[in-house]
């Protein structure tokens, strides 16, 4: 019978209705177990994306996806604090910021992705350093955090199995940027993995998959409710995405950069969006600590390195470097008045930084660096990016995707500040 | 490469957009050699659900399903002609009309499907009949239409399959009441079987798929304007389908009834819709000729004698009686007010009429006779239905489905026509 109710549900969504508690544990459940296809998943999925889910209707179906698996239950005695992006190009600060975090006084446990699409992934970044490793025990997490207070690592298999298949059917399927489905399937993970206080980056523009600051605060209000209808404190920070985030876009080079920062160096942009979401956490976490006086005292950054060396890899080995540079010139003097993150984005991608399809490898030296950003005068014959890459074969589509993203100016619009509205949920 | 190519295609869809003629050719081909996923398909499909398709979309999508296979064409003396229902309860009209038209002069090449859900199929009720089969070669159909004008069987499996694999598909997603993939269906298996010129019977009411006249006409409007683009000369019937068509509703009691009105008997509406959609294929066939004299002649009658026994079936043997037969008899005295056709098509389908799944059996004796139809008078204790089934465990499910289905009071109102509105397409 199974076929019959999969149907009634699909109906009931598609034309306008709103499911029950019962239906979304049943269909959840049983989509787990095989017995709702994946057709009916996706064909459920198009419906909601096109009718939406009431604020009851999402929260039911996190929880839902949460009780499809295990729930990571870390014993640590310093209180706990996880953050997630949801995504942009440059997007490094989960590698200064957990550190920092937890020279702070806090236990960071960051269960990261990779990257598929136009946005890197925080795992793909850090395996370019020559011996990390990405996989660890839950008791290893439980221990590291202990110890050290950080830790970048995958995600266990047995956490929100059902996100997991909705999420690989949704990418072929064109039902991704649907804001019930995003919201749930970022919080199932994040409270899966025994979040006990969350910092969401919610990026918006160009280089974001909410393209306008609307869309964003309308995900960042599903996200932030459904952290409180799960007792789980959760901030969310509205970020500008239209502009690269730091210079360096890619693996190798934005470990590189993170480092820099760590070291009290580093682009502003970067510095700043990393303390701002430092200061969100230690305020859920309970601890009244300043966390420009810690990055500046350069505790984080040996944190890092006790981080680094705790998953196998050497902080101090030298990163990769790409077969072949391609350096991209200004084609005018003037003031760099736009670089638009998606071309980069995109064109980084194309290099070999990021992968077309799961079981795609990356390449660990691939990737742009940005060397003018907006604001910057140029001069015609500047080197304005270096485009990194170990396929030179690559270049000419990542060019392509550069074409018109970016414009020389007589001047450029004041830069908007990078953290724009911060969003948080009562619980 | 063609995952992004279907998400690309889907998301057009997804965002309110019309899909290219190329786009509607790759995804109909790619769907067919199994490039596109059924999941892929399935999503589409709701999209197409809840966006819509222009008249050029439909048209197109008709024809790549059409492309997806074979053409059938059949070299016939006779001019051809073809029809189709959208569904009824009760609507056995194809077994007196194919036999009445071919006596009439035209040839009458009816390629049919079972029933699934609340309808009854054709090949179901024809195979009641001892010895008789639906399956024929493309010659044996071609040499009984030269020979008897007539030919009541399967499709071929060569035709349209884009459509066979898209309606099972759509069976599973509740994606089956759309107008433009409703349309596309029928009119890509009726113009890959070959029609010169279809007559469409579109009903509407509770026992029919599309539940309000308005619904029926747009689908009708969408039909017609399909033929007209593929150059075959169609008109649709909008015909009623609250009450019941005739008394009989189910398989062997639906041949009985048939052969009732071919000898000059039977019911009144059966009668007259079946002259109505003659009328309307004589007219399309060219032929001047007045089917109710054809009709009253007998010489209807022996046309379905010689197509019965060309098909292996032996006209004059007695069709299968049931194992049990429960009478439902009238509460109070009155006029019967009311007689819903969905319900009971649903009570005869519990009986064993129909079937929940392609793969189940039907029962040849399992139906219902409605004793009373509306308007009759009718006495407290009077029998009303009769249940007939050989499994007399399902008589509580078809009680059930009756429940509330039909209702007895001091009047009646005035019994609409049949046949409500006329649509012809220009060719």
């Amino acid at each position: 019978m199974s076929a019959f109710a999969a149907v009634d549900v699909i109906r009931v969504k598609r034309d306008g209705g709103t499911l029950s508690d019962e239906q979304i544990d049943w269909v959840i459940d049983a989509y787990t177990r095989g017995d709702v296809a994946e057709e009916q998943m996706s064909a459920l999925a198009m419906a909601i994306f096109l009718r939406g889910m009431t604020s009851a209707e999402i929260s039911r179906w996190t929880h839902a996806m949460i009780a499809s698996g295990e729930r990571l239950s870390l014993a640590v005695s310093r209180p706990t604090v996880d953050k997630h992006s949801t995504g942009g190009v440059g997007d490094k600060i989960t590698l200064p910021l957990a550190p920092l975090v937890a020279a702070c006084g806090a236990a960071v446990p960051q269960l990261s992705g990779r990257g598929l699409g136009h946005t890197g992934g925080t795992l793909d970044k850090l395996e370019s350093i020559p011996g990390w490793r990405a996989s660890l025990s839950t008791s290893d997490i439980q221990s590291q955090l202990e110890d050290v207070g950080a830790v970048v690592c995958a995600a266990t298999s047995g956490l929100a199995p059902a996100d997991k298949k909705l999420y690989a059917l949704r990418d072929v399927t064109s039902t991704v940027e649907s804001i019930p489905l995003i919201a749930s399937s970022i919080m199932s993970k994040k409270i899966a993995e025994g979040a006990s206080g969350l910092v969401l980056d919610v990026k918006f523009g160009s280089g974001a998959f909410m393209k306008t600051l609307d869309q964003a605060r309308s995900l960042a209000s599903a996200l932030t409710s459904i952290g409180a209808d799960h007792g789980v404190p959760t901030t969310a920070l509205l970020t500008d995405m239209n502009v690269p985030l730091g210079r360096a876009v890619g693996n190798a080079v934005e470990v590189a950069e993170s480092v820099e920062v760590l070291q009290g160096g580093g682009p502003a942009d970067v510095v700043a969006l990393t303390l701002a979401l430092a200061r969100e956490m230690l305020a859920l976490a309970g601890l009244d600590v300043d966390p420009a006086a810690v990055l500046a005292s350069g505790e984080a950054y040996e944190v890092w390195c006790r981080m680094i060396s705790a998953q196998g890899g050497d902080p101090s080995a030298p990163l990769p470097t790409p077969a072949h540079v391609h350096t991209v010139v200004a084609p005018s003097s003037g003031v760099l008045a736009s670089l638009d993150a998606y071309a980069v984005g995109v064109a980084a991608w194309r290099l070999g930084a990021g992968r077309a399809r799961k079981e795609d490898p990356v390449q660990a030296a691939a990737g742009i660096l940005c060397l003018a950003k907006p604001g910057d005068t140029v001069t015609a014959g500047d080197p304005l990016l270096e485009l990194h890459t170990d396929t030179p074969d690559a270049v000419p589509a990542a060019l392509a995707a550069l074409e018109g993203g970016f414009t020389i100016a007589d001047s450029a619009p004041e830069p908007g500040p990078i953290v724009v509205e911060t969003i948080r949920a009562e619980v």
